[in-house]
């Protein structure tokens, strides 16, 4: 499996709005990429407005099927505008 | 739920031998844990060395009794040996 996390930052006040807009995402993936084995937004507990999405791939393909979907590139999108920067995304390979 | 990334580093030509203590672990905690949802070593593609184990726990009784069992604690001696300095522990509170 390949891993990613992905963290995301956001600007003050927009915590609602962000997690709104990602649980749209999180239930598109969960119900259309059959490749996708986690898909988990979780917010760091020691740094302020930061979120870390937990997510494992089945193999390179899913994990690119995943970046093409329409879904994806349309809530991204919409994300952008609560986002305090790019997100900064980690690619992990399984081990066992 | 409770997610943690724990980032581990290794001594230079340990990876074997530090794989294996892993995945130890890994069945132990597997087959007795009812609370953990998630235990999985990734090693990172772009940080040489250095391991990432993604966790979940369903709540903070979960992931403290992970940290007091046997097996945890033995095997946790066992790769200090082969570690690079301490474990950095991050929790995260998961979000939908």
């Amino acid at each position: 499996m390949i891993g990613v996390i992905a963290v995301l930052k956001i600007k003050d006040g927009t915590a609602s709005e962000f997690e709104a807009i990602f649980a749209e995402l999180t239930e598109k993936v969960r119900a259309n990429e059959a490749g996708n084995k986690l898909y988990q937004l979780t917010k760091s507990r020691s740094e302020s407005n930061t979120y870390k999405v937990l997510e494992f791939y089945a193999d390179a393909d899913a994990l690119a099927t995943h970046g093409q979907t329409e879904y994806f590139k349309d809530l991204g999108r919409r994300m952008g505008a609560v986002l305090d920067g790019r997100p900064a995304v980690e690619l992990l390979d399984s081990v066992g």
